[in-house]
């Protein structure tokens, strides 16, 4: 089985890494499973803080079928989608050969700009739900969100809930919690201000503030 | 503020890029902070699954006195302190410097080894409580684990709970909550296994199995 995480420049490496730790354990847990980061080119990519600096093996044209796709997201991915960037022509194509198709936070958006979601349920990071709107989608404030094979889940960190549930369906449920022990994910928050509907609205209009002034600057600069 | 994230071969990639994330947005959040990753050599680092290539542009002699150390963990720990590598020796130096010196997982291990827990409560990966005693420390039970300036984590996705601990510290706990909130970190994870006390004891006891495999693999051939 072979799983691509697709990534692209600017891409929130959280979104992709969380999923990632989950999914690479399954070989030792012998599951028959590949786990590849893959780009538009091989070579360098840079995250969304602009601080890590990933050295990419592999093409989208090296995985035109793979087994199951995760995109991450990021806030570059509204420019993503404005451009036609080539990940959504690679997730268009792949598809169709997937057993699952996967977004976490605003890879989303690329699913939708792909013509996955029209019509279904989906979600995707909370600033973000218009634009999955905009597909057709139907935004769902839910963790994870499950259409057929095609799996999305909530901004950044709902990664990790996402890929503990596809190990679920596709290795069973005991590989899965064998993964969430060996990860020894029984999480903690110090601070219950995970989704808008929980945080003090002062820090959710704040948050709001940042990030739209964030994306702004890049739309416009890049 | 310099927090430095100090990395080697084999490190576990969620240890560290968990906690990153949430570091990295301090600056948008307005607080004077620079995240960076460090290793005893400029280049190529390549995680513990084998997969992903980080190419790391600051070595620990460039980052002598940073004002955070975050460390991570992986298998290799172990080697790591038998081997007394450099790591242990820029932590120790360093330490005296800090506001906070953290660990993650394993990471615990080589804070143990540059002779910081000694006589401390501290937290590790569940597996690794037996060398952390070994150092004089006592192991403890507990997701985030403070003793003074000294913050340990238990293992591999923990290190999210901590970071957020830490911006409370640092930056107050509005910050860390705008944090939780961008990160979206409100955790649903679909299992209840995630601690040896949880899981399922044949779980358990598979997992164990495992990891000593892979452990005593790695000892053997490094």
């Amino acid at each position: 089985m072979k799983i691509a995480v697709g990534v692209f420049p600017q891409f929130t490496a959280l979104d992709a890494i969380g999923p990632y730790e989950v999914l690479a354990k399954l070989p030792n847990a012998g599951v028959d499973a590949e786990v590849l980061l893959c780009a538009a080119r091989q070579g360098d990519v840079i995250d969304e803080n602009g601080l890590l600096h990933f050295n990419v093996a592999h093409t989208f044209d090296d995985v035109p079928e793979p087994d199951i796709i995760l995109v991450p997201g990021g806030l570059i991915t509204r420019k993503l989608i404005r451009d036609s960037d080539p990940i959504i022509d690679w997730i268009r194509a792949a598809h169709p050969h997937t057993t699952y198709t996967t977004s976490v936070c605003t890879g989303a958006l690329l699913l939708a700009a792909a013509g996955l979601l029209d019509g279904l349920r989906a979600t995707t990071h909370w600033r973000a739900y218009d634009v999955l709107s905009s597909y057709g989608a139907e935004p769902t404030e839910q963790r994870v969100v499950h259409e057929g094979k095609i799996l999305t889940a909530a901004g950044v960190s709902a990664g990790i809930d996402l890929a503990l549930t596809l190990v679920g369906h596709i290795a069973g449920p005991e590989i899965a919690q064998g993964i969430q022990l060996a990860i020894e994910y029984d999480p903690r928050p110090p601070f219950d201000a995970g989704t808008p509907s929980k945080a003090p609205a002062e820090i959710s209009q704040r948050v709001e503030a940042v990030m739209a002034a964030a994306e702004d600057r890049l739309l416009r600069t890049t």
